[in-house]
């Protein structure tokens, strides 16, 4: 694999253990969001932040630059995280090959290879259970909907592209159907064609 | 295969020959659009577009409903023909499974299996031009984007729901990058999983 391989998915439909999967077989990195929130912050953050700022101060709205506003406009901090994730991610797909999850990265690299994985919620509440004892079904689908709608208003505030349309992605896989088995083989059948 | 299968599509994204390759490899009849509009008009249309205009009679908005217009109004004959092409589908998917691409047909049916297949413009433009010759790709291109909006809307109506949306299909492939016999091999895999 020469590309760099993103993970779209919703929650509880196991796109994240696909991705660990699929990084383990092929034996390159893997990156969750965790691991680029981090890496963002180590990476010198406020510093970059302000190089980052810099660079869009222009932007300034009309109605804001030349007033005594402008001394006080800044990008909002969720927008200066997102700008340092993304560098992240641009500099951990220089290095070579591997998987990375969320954090948009179908859209902020050029060449990846992207996968989206969903699963009906009843599959999705009934896995989450059994990874998590202890809660209750209804509450748990409160959860997944709730971290659903999160990383759908995310990823169309950043891209201005729609989560889980399926022509973002190459391959868009329902994994209540057939598995987490079912999914890595179909993407090694899709993978063994991919140009 | 115990299930109908159902094919959505991008114009030039090879969705309808993969539909007809799947039918011939499982040995189960191929519906196409066409051939769903032309058993829909040979079923007697008339008397059936009568029944489901009598079915939805009660729908007359309440500004109509009572005014001298209640006398005159009636289902627009897009939504009859959508209607009686619904029917159609239905008693096609009773008779046992088959391959229907098209006609929202993922949508009408339960517990059908729903494939979207898509690709690039470039692939599909080169695509097309192979299969027709002598048009050229800017116009190509125009026809393809012209027949995409068609289905998006005509699906966005009768479903209510977006065309694409991964999570409509079990599963959703971009032929550019794999060409077809890509396509075939991973939803053959996929299938083998599939409960």
């Amino acid at each position: 694999m020469k590309h760099v391989i993103t993970i779209s998915r919703e929650f509880g439909s196991g796109g994240r253990e696909i991705g660990f999967r699929l990084a383990s077989k092929l034996g390159i990195p893997f990156y969750d969001k965790d691991i680029i929130s981090i890496a963002a912050e180590d990476n010198n953050m406020e510093e970059s932040a302000f190089i980052e700022f810099d660079e869009v101060v222009e932007e300034i709205p009309e109605y804001v630059s030349g007033t005594p506003f402008s001394q006080i406009y800044q990008i909002p901090m969720s927008d200066q995280v997102f700008l340092m994730q993304s560098k992240v991610i641009l500099q951990l797909a220089e290095k070579g090959p591997c998987v990375i999850v969320g954090r948009c990265a179908d859209r902020i690299l050029d060449d990846s290879f992207n996968l989206f994985l969903y699963a009906d919620m009843k599959k999705r509440v009934e896995r989450m259970l059994a990874l998590e004892k202890g809660t209750d079904a209804a509450k748990m689908e409160e959860r997944i909907r709730e971290a659903d709608r999160k990383r759908k208003d995310y990823y169309q505030y950043y891209t201005g592209s729609m989560w889980g349309r399926a022509q973002n992605y190459h391959l868009c896989l329902d994994s209540g159907k057939v598995g987490l088995d079912g999914c890595m083989k179909a993407i090694d059948v899709y993978l063994e064609f991919y140009r």
